[in-house]
């Protein structure tokens, strides 16, 4: 399994809505939207209940971080390997609530792409998105930290940072997908998202604090184009 | 499902020999051993597999770790709550390769008698045995950093260690359950450690590297009496 | 150069009013009120200032933070033996803003014994303030975080944490001088302190942003009985 | 002042031989030798004793590290307006031993060109030595950790990485200026590494430990055409 574009990513967080049966029905969901609408979605769960998701669900799903460490005696942390054996097909790197340092991005994303896994490089504006597109990472999603669970889209509050990411690094790097993402919460969000160079989006508490995520995530898949 | 004495703690860390379908090898080999000898053993699975391997198996499952966090836009961080819905029964804290701040042990101890979790704080001398037990955590175990994953067992290295803690904990809090680790793979490492005073041990590398680990834990199990 | 009781403690964080020449400024005024008033003050520059600061001033000076690390190739780290050098007599361990692992706190109060030096350890509540008495620092600073920085003094919003932490803590460990902090701006304040059982202050932005430094410390000074 | 290339940039660490009177000793050890042969040494005192070293000597002093802060209630921190007031004309940034969140990295080089500091980013591998260049900062050093410390010079060891990272670097950002380290100890060493391309070299041990510091940096100076 891989990420395919147009793509929406969904983060769960550690909110309370996303934990344990209510992570694998979320996850069942994004399936079920995926399914009916054809659009791609692949699904972070939470850490510990990545493997378990990951078993359940057809879609794909991503770790919201791991350690740049090897496998070994690393109580409580967690390693490339590891989520791969759980089933993810990748891994977020560098979210703005988990920000790495810049040597440990490098050996993440040298060490995926050996292990055949994607990762997502989450940056916060057009220079370290720049900086990140070096790298050559399967995709980076732009996301101005001020923005994200502000319910304002960035592709309205700030559209020239996601049209300005989107072309410092295909300029360095034709082949990494470029995503957005903060604020994001309907169609239209992603449908201007997509207007501005960006190949989909990642989004967490549009989806995960909805009132009702299904009729959330339709609306959203009904911005691809 | 609560932890009883004597008790027997695998964590199998970040090793490759416990990930994925050995993750669940592994604690499926730990359900029976304690079935067919009626030791208490509890299972401390990789974190990514933590919610699929508890739901697998009978015994009491750990997390290796928690952040202390409250629930929340908390990206690849874990919270009690989060391994509480994963179906863990607690977890290990300030493990000797995952340390933690006085403040952050202290909100986790807390947090947990508040959710119904277990923690078992992790020291690494006396002083720290004491300053830990001053927190009331249902467990400490003791483990000299030194010796963990040596193959010399702390009951024969450093026995005193362990004695003086035992005797340090339990003059400030009664109730907490002392183990202690590093070095311990046999029936006699076992042996001994109660002896000292110690109601069970925590061990990582002697069963997870093992080449037979159901024998392996199985003359554990033996030393229990 | 040994810290005596009743005391004040200045700590002057990265503050803007207390960098370069206003860091050296504010140490002198501290040394010219403790000369004029006989009271006890300890100074805690910024720590590119130590050195500069220890060498100009007769009152004693402590590092804001130091790591629970050897001397060596540590690029950018603060050890024990650099901030004795530099003619500090202790250090702050584990403020608010700072927080340590409880490993590296027991470290330093160690290490500091054999170098002769003073730690203070700040503490958030009653159970911390236990545990860092196990660990027999000189001194223990309970600073509840909510109220650093607010202007209110803890010894009238939280007057019992004050109270309940100097029993506990002189239960654990009669030799351990006790201070208090967090909103401390008044000699009123620090009058109201010491009935609580505290035997000094441990403030920041009462002195460092008042208009009138000087006048600020001689009414702090006017408390100490 | 500012940094003047070519350029040999001492940085003392934390080691017992530099602490203190022995710091001061050094950095003017390296002034004299900056004076005699006329070729730019800059220092990097500990951080303790920034203020102290850099009040005393006519040399560029720079912060061996700082902390992506700003001024403020940030107890045993250091913020970039801190060191510029101790004197420094810049900082060390991501140092091996002290490695940085992209981000972080980014905020003080943007911040460090408001304040008119210069920023020298330590790098570890040609792809990081490209990222940190998107960054514009002054300068990037580059050091392969293995050698660092090892008595190998980078310049012998490794030498196509030096020269594969001058011209990734210079490609991306013509102004940045690129040092090498780990492992320089002889006028031979600098002499290699300037035909590699690079404008200079960091090192530590090589004269911090050194019988004759001032014997040594001369036969470095000698290096430097």
């Amino acid at each position: 399994m891989k990420l395919k574009t147009p793509l929406i990513i969904l983060n769960v967080k550690a909110y309370k809505e996303s934990m344990g049966k209510r992570d694998l029905k979320l996850a069942k969901i994004c399936e079920e939207v995926a399914k009916e609408t054809g659009v791609n979605i692949a699904y972070c769960p939470q850490q510990v209940d990545l493997a378990w998701v990951a078993n359940e669900v057809e879609i794909p799903c991503l770790a919201q971080h791991v350690d740049a460490l090897d496998p070994g005696s690393k109580t409580g942390w967690t390693v490339l390997e590891s989520i791969k054996e759980a089933g993810a097909i990748g891994t977020l790197v560098n979210h703005s609530e988990h920000r790495m340092k810049i040597a440990d991005i490098d050996v993440i994303v040298e060490k995926s792409k050996e292990l055949g896994l994607c990762t997502v490089i989450c940056t916060n504006n057009v220079v370290v998105s720049r900086a990140a597109a070096v790298m050559k990472p399967y995709s980076i999603a732009i996301e101005p930290p001020a923005l994200i669970g502000s319910g304002i889209p960035v592709s309205k509050a700030e559209p020239e940072i996601v049209s300005d990411s989107v072309n410092a690094i295909k300029e360095l790097n034709r082949d990494t997908v470029v995503l957005c993402g903060a604020g994001i919460s309907t169609g239209e969000d992603v449908r201007e998202s997509l207007k501005l160079g960006a190949e989909g989006v990642l989004l967490a508490s549009g989806v995960v604090k909805a009132k009702d995520p299904k009729r959330t995530l339709l609306d959203l898949a009904s911005g691809i184009f």
